[in-house]
């Protein structure tokens, strides 16, 4: 279906097993936890901190967290939530109390989410947490420090039910953020920029729901931005990674198919953008997340033809890096590394990920590790 | 929600009961069923001529019709369909043909899709006919001759299960045509352009799945193209209405929630784009498709402010065209109205609409009746 490149693999690999990646997990894992984040309302308690963008700003290390909370509430058969709400041309946020008995139409069981109807058109009607966006800065790239605010208020619109999974582009110094943008309309996603994580400027949805896993490229090829993206659609098709152009950033098109989930049994459920992609002299390294059909997340890589992504060189046959420490197997929802950014110098990716929904956490690779990790498919 | 115009509505209407509008079904009715056009391939049936964009060339009336087609297929226990494959760089139809109990996890209940899966996560497999796109001309815009081959051969990859429901908008005289891109990675939108409905330009797909029912603004507004667009979300969210921005028809953004599926037992099921709009002395007029929970399709009409297409000054309470008449509710698929293209020309508005998924029809209404139609919402 793709066209193929021969991928050189070096022969004299040092690894006597080439399904186990010499991926180097930080002692200090995990380096931000809920203890690290101060909560945006007194009322609220933070639930993860987990899922953030990445990048160097000058020669500091920046990471765009998802911080998801919800409220406190101790009253037996009552459900409280924050949302946000628009107040005197204002984002506010308010929360949305709920008496269980009084909406028999309602199904709670699922911690993270309140759903209505049927199996076949199950819609969720409220999420009973809120995320937004929160920054933590550090100078060595593993010990960092939170803002005690978030980043930007929620549009009171297309953000009422929050702000997720932000990812970072940098391009000719000014820095492109996109996340998911979350509402009773859907999961759309959001571009907003900045020149100095200070002041903002929102450029408005750039793709329709269900669209999340948004993942720039940081240069131009062939004259026009690239961008993968995962739709979800309802009736035909699956879960897939696309990849879509732009000549702005805000305006997309162009779009075609990329991959689809494997019969890997560790890719066989979902798939998704992960990374933004960097330049190697191989090709495009893309880090993404895949999920086997237990909700298991995994990281695997791509690379790609430097002039034409949709070429697929090379990628993951097993994952790049699966739960297996505590951290990542335990928390508030269990098995997960999901990453939203890495950051390549001197040769090591270093690949922030959420852990376990609620954790951020870090792991090294080299460069010349990584391309031995990848298969020629 | 959405700001609100005073409509002037005229007192002295002629009309006794306000909610039965004066639509003109065409004695001729209807003007095109299969019985007028040729299959593609001499072992293909013709299913359908319905759902038509509609546009003026010269002088010559033009439909662009989707034609559905499966194939005979006679023998116990198998079922046959097209498909397009790629062949020497070209497309060409296929036949595929399934015995039934060699795929017992296939649920061939449904004349029009093979499904597989449980409620929850229904996929469908294969389309049991194909659509493609036929030009049908006409020079008093009633009687219409059809052309006897596809317009243009569908691309093997993008619009392997077919094209269906195609939109025209003319602008400068370059007629942009949308339409919905089927293949198993889901039901896409895709653009090309002609100058002369003989040589065709492609621009790819414009708007990932899952969205159909795609209608363009015939010219700028604020400098910016406009498009209505229905994205079916699979998680969170209903398959509403959204406007999209763009500045050179391909590239799409600043994406926005224009209005959702109503109380109202005739839209309470689904809802979509229908005709391009068209500009008035009132302001832009839509007219729509919406259905009730039964899959029961009518037609309904917005009236949009002419310098911003989000500001609704009034909208239909009840169907401007409902299903009614013999060739409206039996077919095909029965109850349904669906439009893709009208006509708007000395006052009249003329309405080319898919009647129960297998014949096109024509209705009139004059704008002053339309006004009189509308209700401010």
């Amino acid at each position: 279906m793709k066209e193929m490149f021969k991928l050189e693999i070096d022969e004299s690999s040092q690894y006597d097993s080439p399904n186990r990646t010499p991926i180097m997990r930080k002692t200090e894992n995990p380096l931000l936890t809920v203890a690290d984040v101060k909560p945006s309302r007194e009322d609220f308690v933070v639930d993860g901190i987990f899922n953030c963008g990445a990048t160097k700003y000058g020669e500091e290390y920046i990471l765009l967290c998802r911080v998801a909370e919800s409220v406190k509430c101790n009253r037996d058969g009552f459900v409280a939530f924050p949302v946000i709400v628009e107040h005197k041309g204002k984002s506010k946020f308010e929360v949305v109390v709920l008496e269980k008995s009084n909406h028999p139409e309602y199904d709670f069981s699922d911690s993270r989410t309140i759903t209505k109807g049927s199996d076949a058109y199950r819609n969720v009607v409220y999420l009973t947490s809120f995320s937004h966006l929160r920054v933590a800065r550090s100078k060595d790239g593993i010990h960092f420090n939170v803002d005690e605010k978030p980043l930007i208020m929620p549009d009171p619109v297309s953000e009422c039910w929050g702000m997720e999974d932000p990812r970072i582009t940098c391009i000719d110094r000014t820095y492109y953020i996109n996340y998911t943008a979350v509402s009773p309309d859907g999961a759309a996603t959001a571009l907003i920029t900045t020149n100095d994580f200070k002041s903002f400027e929102r450029k408005g949805l750039i793709f329709l729901p269900e669209n999340k896993d948004v993942a720039i490229f940081p240069e131009k090829i062939n004259g026009k931005f690239w961008a993968f993206n995962r739709p979800v659609p309802r009736s035909i098709g699956n879960p897939d990674i696309w990849l879509s152009e732009s000549e702005d950033m805000v305006h997309w098109g162009r779009h075609r198919h990329f991959y689809s989930i494997s019969d890997m049994g560790w890719e066989n459920g979902r798939i998704g953008g992960g990374a933004p992609p960097f330049r190697t002299e191989r090709g495009w390294v893309k880090i993404y997340h895949a999920a086997d059909k237990n909700s298991r997340y995994c990281l695997g890589a791509f690379l790609l033809d430097i002039n034409d992504p949709m070429k697929i060189i090379a990628k993951s046959k097993t994952p790049l890096i699966e739960p297996e420490m505590g951290y990542e197997t335990e928390g508030f929802f269990g098995n997960v590394v999901f990453t939203c950014g890495c950051i390549f110098e001197n040769d090591i990716i270093k690949i922030y990920y959420g852990a376990a929904d609620d954790k951020i956490c870090r792991a090294d690779i080299t460069i010349d590790d990584l391309y031995r990790h990848l298969s020629i498919i």
